[in-house]
């Protein structure tokens, strides 16, 4: 059966047919407006239009970044978009005028799934996604399944206490994963080494011209791949707290597969490397147990489409 | 159809015959040695003979305190007992002699699900047990399913990182909750505070006849009873880890309930209602989204016969 | 004999005329420029000449927001005003046109020294004084002796590290004391409790009609004096961060009087019961040695003048 | 003039007459009994007969392991010897019969006061030592005196907080220095290895038959020096620790010079290079100040006896 994914951005949604093996038949996007629920509504019966004209659709997924009802019909709370315990499965079913089902999901959730189904994560049954991108979302696959949680709110990893009295996080509390490991966490390590350790930090401050808040996340990914020491120290720094919270995690759900998602992927071993050293120092009862591999994604951006559709058809 | 429950601690073993709704028909118990993992063996078939002879069983269900192999035949570690990669249902079953399916599953997991069934869970699909006595063990309801992890070894939630370069734990890390959400934490505690807060522990130092080496968990929760202001603050700090890690661990999971259970549970609102508290004020996201109960276990020692026996029948 | 002090702050010099008793008989204030050091020279030129018409002055004091030279003759570093390896004393001397000795001291200490001779510790030997304002700064008296370091920067109290892997501090660090004793800890604190604990911060969140980024120390101080709860618990806080970190300043120099001063004095007993019972518990060897007292500063904004003036003189 | 030192240990007394340049001229030791104060006090008679046979005595220094009263006549405290508040100037000079000024000292301030006057530290106004042996002990310099605080229990710099909720230290306190930055640290550290990452721990196990326990400070170090990567890591993560503290005092105290004594010095470069590395980078204010030297204390065991000398001379 094919099906429908949808991944509801700030600003565009993007959409796609789905079939049963993960391959995106045809694509579209839209823009939206993030204040106006209904908008958003009306974009995505749009590309359901467009896409349903040449495929039979049997389902249609929605990914949203949000909280979403355990009952996958609604958005309860978005940080970002004006949905507020908004049954966005319904308004769009309106629009849509078919009986076609229509599930929310989780955006993290979604690319997450994506991952297990069809990517790196497709030979495994119980998988930590982690994706380390502006903040650090996630996914938790628990014996082949989804953990949506008692209301759906699952797998906000990125909200894991890791340090007490630790950084301040936007969500109001202190020492949030995110805050270790994420691609804000290393943009706001590397503009402190540039006053603590200047000396060091000298070749970022000359790639930005002495701006140090210019210095951003693909910058010192950059800097750290031709070489530069500090840049390299950040990574392995950042992928030190990824390991670490990560062997934290499996200490609840003993995962054999820790999937490294999000932008900062893009560093590849330098960060991954350190990851895994981390997570082997930090497991409990190393040696008594197999040992979770830690890879990189390997699906790309439409992981969320795909997720989406997917567990629509579920 | 009945099962019967075997826990198996190091110096004896408890089992009974349990029925469909989780009610011990029948009891036994029988001391055993822990470093001679046959004599186990053959005390448990010992049990099982007594116990079957005036109840038909159609499942046994053993709970260790190990690592259980995911295909749940076998005990890969035990710290206690004398257990490396042991095939125990094999060598029970060739005892047996009957075709009766023989399961291990993890004692904190067998008391777990046991809380779940038949217990303050009963009503839950969500949950996460925490057993607070010398240690802090565990179990874990995700979506009405236990979760046993790949390799059998989930839920060992004592060993989550709370401290950074924090306490000492017998597994050779640091910080573990364990060392701050446990009666070993309390009793260290207040052995701390008798050395540092002489003035304060005057009372329960008076309890011991002054030999801070005789305090113990039983008596700083007599003491906070009687209204011991230093005892009280020592429950509330132990209350209040307990709620700070389970708000890590609703992060990830987003349980509906949280099952206080364990020796140090004697303690009641003294130990739980500052757990509540700081669950509240840690929990991400608080305000948009429902708040996990947070309970004491409603079933006692039993616990792990009832939910081994029960594990065995599915 | 009678010494001129001058406080040098980023846009205003205030100066006075200090007795040998600390008493200011006359006082004047201009308006200056921070980017312009020789503005402040000839700033200060001028407050000098106003000052000396009607008093034999025998020294001038310049307190300096900044790094001072051991020699106590230049500015190394400021951070908000335009100071480099600045000789200042030699460039007003040249100016004024006298041979009246000019010493230049950091102003906190010059604050610090002024509460030391002529405030709440002009009884005590041995003292920690803390200014809590935007920041966290202080000065150090050991034996009576300003304590200035080997090269001039000593008692940058707010710097010492009190959370591994902590707030981040602007001067690139983590975990400075300061991010967690200051008024702008205090905001931050107010601030992420009105997004994670809404309904407790309801009170402080009328005041500023909703908006939590007009949340601001006083207001906090004025919403627990009128009985917020959630304020109290704020200051109180703050209080045991400030107790906390000065009990391991009494481990390194065991002082006998602790000092509070800055702006976030105003909360009175708020602010210092916590502070004092929190430096009790966390106090080394409490009970085998007297306890150092811990009060509010009983000078005011004049400190600085005065404490320049005075350690001019000597 | 000639000084007496007397270095007072839980179980010997080890004393020699210490000429004005920080010379032994002779010197003996006897046995003592640490639950006897009266013998203690007899011994140093003894040697003092002994001593001043042959040289014109001005006066004695006694090094105690304790807390020492601010005039420097009694011992207030002492965790291994038994003192309490006792007069042991007094009583020794009653025994001696002389009028020979007797002075006693804490015996980390006798040591780090050779070392300022005699040792590395004899060109330097502002040193801080550190005293990494079984536990943290320590002395402070500043402005060429030396630190005694109010009640003359400056120094204890081993019970400066680094780490909240951090590990226990046997003061009833978490989280002081102590117990990262000591050879107890060090071997806790390496027996935790043992158990958490035992294949890197083989070759350390090896040393000891496999029995973790018997791993100690001296056989980490010479693995260490053998090439031993995890005994090279864990002395670095000591001197990690112990640069990390070091700049939390120099944000208070801003010394030119760091002194690191004690038996783990032993590790020369193992220990300090990742002691300067993490002080450098730790440091308040790096590249706006000199950055004071870290080195190997030059004096040995005698330190004691030579500083005590000293002190009472003085």
């Amino acid at each position: 059966m094919h099906a429908i994914g949808v991944d509801i951005g700030g600003t565009k949604i993007a959409a796609g047919v789905v079939d049963e093996k993960g391959q995106i038949l045809a694509q579209t996007r839209v823009s939206t407006e993030p204040d106006d629920a209904s908008s958003i509504d009306r974009a995505i019966a749009e590309v359901y239009r467009e896409l349903s004209k040449d495929y039979e659709i049997g389902a249609v997924g929605l990914a949203a970044a949000g909280f979403v009802s355990s009952d996958r019909t609604s958005v309860n709370f978005a940080p970002n978009i004006a949905w507020r315990d908004y049954p966005i499965a319904a308004r769009v079913g309106e629009l849509i005028g078919t009986d076609v089902p229509i599930v929310v999901e989780n955006d993290a959730n979604a690319a997450g799934w994506a991952e297990f189904r069809f990517g790196v994560g497709r030979d495994a049954s119980d998988m930590l996604m982690l994706t380390v991108g502006t903040g650090l979302g996630g996914a938790i696959i628990v014996g082949n399944q989804l953990v949506r949680g008692r209301w759906g709110v699952a797998a906000e990893v990125g909200h894991m206490r890791v340090v007490p009295s630790g950084h301040y996080c936007g969500c109001g509390h202190e020492g949030c994963w995110e805050q270790y490991a994420s691609g804000s966490a290393l943009v706001r390590d590397a503009r402190a080494a540039a006053i603590a350790r200047p000396r060091e930090a000298a070749h970022l401050l000359d790639l930005v011209d002495g701006k140090a808040d210019d210095i951003n996340g693909p910058l010192v990914t950059m800097a750290a791949q031709s070489g530069d020491p500090l840049s390299i120290e950040l990574l392995a720094e950042l992928g030190r707290w990824i390991g670490e919270g990560a062997a934290s995690v499996a200490a609840l759900l003993d995962p054999e597969l820790i999937v490294i998602g999000g932008g900062v992927g893009a560093a590849g071993d330098l960060l991954v490397k350190p990851a895994r050293e981390a997570y082997g120092q930090a497991l409990p009862a190393r040696g008594h147990r197999p040992e979770a591999r830690i890879d990189l994604a390997a699906l790309g951006n439409e992981a969320g489409i795909v997720g989406a559709a997917d567990l629509a058809r579920s």
